[in-house]
């Protein structure tokens, strides 16, 4: 399997919002085994991850879908995944896992579930990761494109429209963020008048990506809730984003609770100029940092062979 | 000018979105005359409203058009105004006023504005009537449809997608709920949960309405931030919005600050069965209410003769 890395929040969607890219994403296999046992095999890219099943996301996941199904099944699995997505980037790297997992897991099983159903179980995995069962990274990563929690409970996954040109530059400089820190720094209350301001534009986003109106995605992308704390933990965020202004972004804002950094952008040509200006940006300051380029990806989580 | 009566807020989307309808709604009949005044006259339903034109919103309207206009008008106008929206109902009263105001002296002074532009002028009329320039019944007054106030700094309406076959039921009860007093309920802060449960909504809302999906149109008509607080003003609100939900509508809510309620459906037969259960609800407690059915109006302020 592939399963894409993910944008989540997407500016102004704070824990509602996500998309998916098309290449860049961590690959899976998995193997029907004859003991009911789950093995978790760490390849390239998987360093110091856990291999007990019950604290890898990848177990949780598979424990939540198999839970779900009810049915004794009288096999085992044998899970082999290559990273490409470090984890602690803020490109969903668990989410990918767990994606991955159910996926994979549900074809071995005859597809009882629908993709739509495996995000409930792939936030498990989520929750095993970060204490918190989100949705904003697993539900693109299996379904592709741009999705919207619109609820939380029950469940509700929105698939959303978006044009076909769309272009993400994302940079990753090398230092750590931890999700539940990200969390942290942002307060539990929060004024009306900007609650106001990031619900219109999370209307102008998503009328935006359905209208193929390319200004008006760029000017919803706008975060007055969570950006303005969080981008204090990001070195040169300021700078980053706006280089990639500069080099005609739509707009951007970090990925998911970062450290990575996002840009939009309606040409590859474009996306190329943000991810060399993001690449200069963190370069000429001494500070490690990946780029990647990647339209976005319609078709989510797939099987590759 | 036919100008339409509006519901702002439609659930979600408190302070940033707004529909017309299209069979409710004010006319004015707007005369140049040569002396330099301006004259507001009252019509039928006008009662008690100032005919000053710096304390009627149609005078502050109109100023705030000839201030951007900025040329010497050497001729005057009289305002002639027939209200059916009742002010104080929570159906854009004063925006509709506003709304067909500088529609009309536009035309007069041949269209010098966009009625895009003219929005933020007929804000300017809000203003007066209740302390806040708000944009959410100015906006579908004038423009019609469903609009969406991205941005009010710098103002950026949307003119949103939705379907043809969508129709509003509105029920007026004979309560009086000052704007002040409603806009006084709601506090100040409020739970980052709950914003990001509103904002998903609105995502849900606007995604629906231009892709055509009904339910998810229903689903997205919640609001957990005005209506918990706001509906405790208005008697028999939930027996309203539950004899509603029993006719089949998709969902409702407050219209704008109270005390009218709405509910939206895809038929006009759906349409008229809650307007009678409306009736039907204030009828048998004793209270006097009028009842509304209209299709949303797809044209805004017009001319009609």
């Amino acid at each position: 399997m592939f399963a894409p890395a993910t944008v989540a929040n997407v500016a102004c969607g704070y824990d509602v919002m996500g998309f998916a890219m098309r290449d860049i994403g961590d690959t899976m296999t998995i193997k029907k085994i004859p003991s009911k046992k789950w093995v978790i095999e760490n390849g390239r890219g998987c360093e110091g991850l856990p291999i007990d099943p019950k604290k890898n996301v990848i177990g949780v996941a598979v424990q939540a879908l198999v839970e779900a199904y009810g049915e004794e099944i009288d096999f085992g699995f044998k899970f082999h995944t290559s990273k490409n997505i470090k984890p602690g980037s803020g490109l969903g790297s668990s989410a990918s896992s767990s994606s991955a997992a159910v996926f994979g897991v549900n074809k071995l099983l005859g597809s009882p579930f629908s993709k739509k159903e495996l995000v409930a179980f792939a936030m498990e995995g989520e929750r095993a990761a970060s204490g918190i069962a989100h949705a904003d990274n697993v539900a693109p990563s299996l379904l592709g494109g741009f999705t919207l929690i619109r609820s939380y409970d029950p469940l509700d996954v929105i698939e959303l429209k978006y044009p076909d040109m769309l272009y993400a530059s994302v940079v990753h400089p090398q230092i750590e963020v931890k999700t539940s820190d990200s969390k942290k720094i942002l307060k539990k209350q929060i004024a009306l008048k900007d609650a106001i301001t990031q619900w219109g534009n999370v209307g102008g986003l998503v009328s935006g990506l359905a209208a193929q109106d390319y200004e008006l995605i760029g000017r919803s992308l706008q975060d007055v809730v969570a950006e303005p704390a969080r981008s204090m933990l990001i070195p040169l965020f300021k700078e980053a984003k706006e280089a990639a202004m500069k080099e005609g972004a739509l707009g951007g804002s970090i990925s998911g609770s970062g450290p990575s950094i996002f840009a939009l952008s309606f040409s590859r040509k474009i996306a190329e100029g943000i991810a060399i200006a993001f690449n200069n940006v963190y370069a000429s300051n001494g500070i490690l940092a990946n780029v990647y380029i990647s339209q976005v990806n319609s078709d989510g989580t797939e099987l590759i062979s």
